[in-house]
């Protein structure tokens, strides 16, 4: 089964959109983890058995676990054993170097941590997005336009008649021959969202910004899910994670099921 | 001090342009180190003595030491420990993330691993690059145009007057109000490499591809050195630390020496 059909017969499965995005902030935790022997990883399996049965995807940061080092690595890779198989795991790690370097990066993420998808930066082009796309099973969502205030900075770039980030959308069609790419594109920008799913219409996004960054939920699932309401997984990380101080467990469970009942409710609608 | 005095003024001192690229791979190791305990910080702690007296910078390539995940990541750390303030500490790790992803990632390199210096993606722009920026002494090599094949797939994307990689250079140069920006500026390029130089004539560079990628050493020293032959880290990698099997200390020292050599010639050739 290749990436593109995982995703779909997982959203289908789970009959749901939602990735819950673990980028857990020790600094941010309730006293009772923040003390345990390894708080990043008692925290993200607390927000896992919370969240399972409501997310078709688990996003992992790794530059919240980099900040701890050796530490943070060993959470990570006990964090990616801990996820099951029902769920695609993806590593949130925006590598990209050229070829010989972009091999190690795709072993240490796909091999070492056991990611089913990675994010990619594709600024450096063809032979740094190579070596991550040669197993058709592996999933690489490449930046396409992202949800942050800087995105018009060099994602808008214009030749005239097209900005950069629909060259890349175009460019990644052409790179998915074995049905393996993604594309990251932001909550926060609807109206380019339907843009990019006009280019490339049956690839899996990647869709943050829905939850604290404040992205418009309805009009991102219009625009971004495929004919069938499918191919599209909403990231939401600290709405989710963060939704209390008090009973994490409760309150994420609560927070995953209402987002994934609101992108469902969303998907109806445009039926 | 900030960090493009500091890198004149390391150049100057140790009258070198060379930086040692550390993308030290355990598989293309002599045995006797393969099998030591620690066999990527051996191989280092070895390569560092032999060109020390050689080097302005160390270069640590991440993709390397995450492929080896927590043992990769203690090895980095020791590395970074060994190398003296005498030089450059760059960590290679080319991120880029949303703002509060981005300062995860700069108290990662510059904290946690005490680097003096970092690459860094540009695409996300000025919010995703902002956090690497706070302090004048801690350097940001912004991607520009790189020296991988695959640089023209969009960095050449052009808007009629200009391409994108000269548009990030003269964004970076609005960026470096605290005089600590830099460019990465492959040497596969000598003739993109003047232009760009051009439009930042005061930014340091990290130029790569002199060694294995067969970047023009001396029209890349021509064109990617500042008017007094400064501002410019030319790294090598393979060229120097797999210079030989059987005595890697001796031959990456000729290596480094010769190097820096053939750098500070084009320098003169230049005046």
């Amino acid at each position: 089964m290749n990436f593109r059909e995982r995703v779909d017969e997982i959203i289908r499965r789970k009959n749901s959109l939602l990735c819950v995005g673990l980028d857990s902030d020790i600094g941010k935790m309730p006293e009772i983890i923040r003390s345990s022997e390894n708080p990043l990883y008692t925290f993200n399996k607390t927000i896992i058995d919370a969240t399972i049965d409501f997310a078709a995807a688990f996003k992992v940061n790794l530059a919240f676990y980099e900040v701890y080092g050796e530490l943070g690595w060993r959470a990570l890779k006990d964090t990616f054993n801990y996820l099951p198989d029902s769920v695609i795991r993806i590593a949130d790690a925006k590598r990209g170097d050229i070829g010989n370097t972009a091999r190690m990066y795709a072993r240490a993420l796909f091999d070492g941590l056991g990611a089913d998808a990675v994010t990619v930066n594709p600024y450096m082009g063809f032979d740094a997005a190579e070596p991550f796309l040669q197993d058709e099973e592996k999933g690489t969502f490449f930046l396409c336009l992202t949800s942050n205030p800087g995105a018009k900075d060099f994602q808008h770039f214009s030749n005239g008649t097209k900005c950069l980030y629909e060259r890349i959308a175009e460019t990644v069609k052409k790179w998915n021959v074995r049905a393996n790419c993604g594309l990251v594109v932001g909550a926060t920008r609807p109206n380019e969202l339907a843009t990019i799913r006009n280019i490339a219409p049956d690839v899996p996004f990647l869709i943050p910004g829905i939850g604290a960054q404040g992205g418009d939920l309805v009009a991102s699932v219009q625009s971004g899910t495929d004919s069938q309401g499918s191919l599209a997984l909403f990231n939401s990380s600290r709405a989710i994670i963060y939704a209390s101080q008090d009973d994490v467990f409760a309150a994420a469970r609560d927070a995953a099921r209402q987002t994934r009942q609101q992108l469902n409710q969303a998907r109806q609608d445009n039926c």
